[in-house]
């Protein structure tokens, strides 16, 4: 069905037989996935500082017995509903959420409302995964 | 409710007044709030490398038309179902999938998860946020 | 000799408490240091981003022996001749060197160093270390 | 005079093709230069997770008008003087020093160094170049 090509590539002998002892530390089952892997990481990067159409993750801590700190993040959040597609709330303990909100669009919108929700009071700790559409 | 205390703070007015600055622009009510915030920001880094309890996201992209991908991510998050509270699975298209999965446990254990994961044939991307708690 | 101000900080007593442990545990003489650093890690991350003047220095490594790369790497650095500073030689083995270049001036500038030569092949691994005119 | 092997990866075209762009874009002359430049880097992380041999260089700033330290920065460098090859010092200002120390050894004996003298006050900031010995 994945249309699959082939290309070779050449390289020092020693450099190949360490990344082929690295492979088999990372579970990889032959070079191609292992490469194949190198390059969507690479790929990723570029998507996000080029201001492409990413996905990614992010999560976030807060207290939600600060005053209106609920309110205002459901506010940011419908400001932002383009681009978030859902989110998932864990009770952590009496007073602490953890909130993940999955979202999809260009990285400079997703890094805005980033950015809102980092600078509202009683969230504890926030950051961000930077990952793809996929189609790579 | 919390138990607020004070304590004070002597630094070279120049690098004071580059901090108010730097304050203003990242929206900060107070210098006590950004404080906190760089406070908390450097103990959840110490969480996670003393392998202290942390909260946290992984987040992974996989294309579920690869063969027994779907059978295996689930059977490897039930190895792990004492660390993983939840998943919220996103459509990104007709292929790829983007699942993001909150966990809460010991540092090295979520590390755990990720390698399995991470070296799983057909997921494209992974990467995780760091994050707490709460209990700070 | 140096303009010393004081403020206080209000936090919850069990943050300061966890923070308390960090900082002994970190080598810190008092809260007030240990805060002062975080402050100039977060101004410097700051001048980065923002493109200001900065200083640092960017470590290469190299095989000796490819083809016209020293020479490349000097016409490279006198196109930059007002960034850097002055460069540091270290012979690694028979084939390959370190070489560490202290630069100052514009992020973008020194940036664009960067990439210059990280681009030329033969250049085996090379980073940068973002740090300061200390102007903070 | 170095060994060259040659080996095959297959990968999707759609993926190839993105990567194609991606090496033009970094100025690469060709897919196997992308690729050897991909493997060093995951070998090079590789190495400092492993405590291997490594090389690098440790850059910080700091006021060489406090008290002190520059004979205190001595001592820690005298201390480890098995790690350190050389050091490379710039007069930033009056009152600033940026210096640059190369470095190689065992990853874990380097990062003592680096904490001995982050923890030292009057470092206003710090940070390393994690390298390699070429060795690759």
């Amino acid at each position: 069905m994945v249309d699959l090509v082939r290309f070779g590539v050449s390289i020092q002998k020693q450099l190949l037989d360490k990344f082929d002892k690295y492979i088999r530390k990372q579970n990889y089952r032959n070079r191609s996935e292992a490469i194949r892997d190198l390059i969507r990481t690479s790929l990723v990067e570029e998507e996000w500082s080029q201001d492409q159409d990413i996905a990614g993750g992010i999560v976030y801590v807060y207290n939600h017995h600060q005053r209106q700190l609920v309110n205002k993040i459901l506010q940011v959040q419908h400001d932002f509903h383009n681009l978030i597609i859902s989110s998932q709330h864990v009770h952590l303990d009496h007073h602490n959420c953890l909130e993940i909100v999955s979202v999809k669009g260009r990285a400079n919108h997703v890094g805005n409302l980033y950015h809102r929700l980092k600078s509202m009071k009683g969230i504890k700790h926030i950051d961000i995964v930077k990952s793809t559409t996929g189609k790579i």
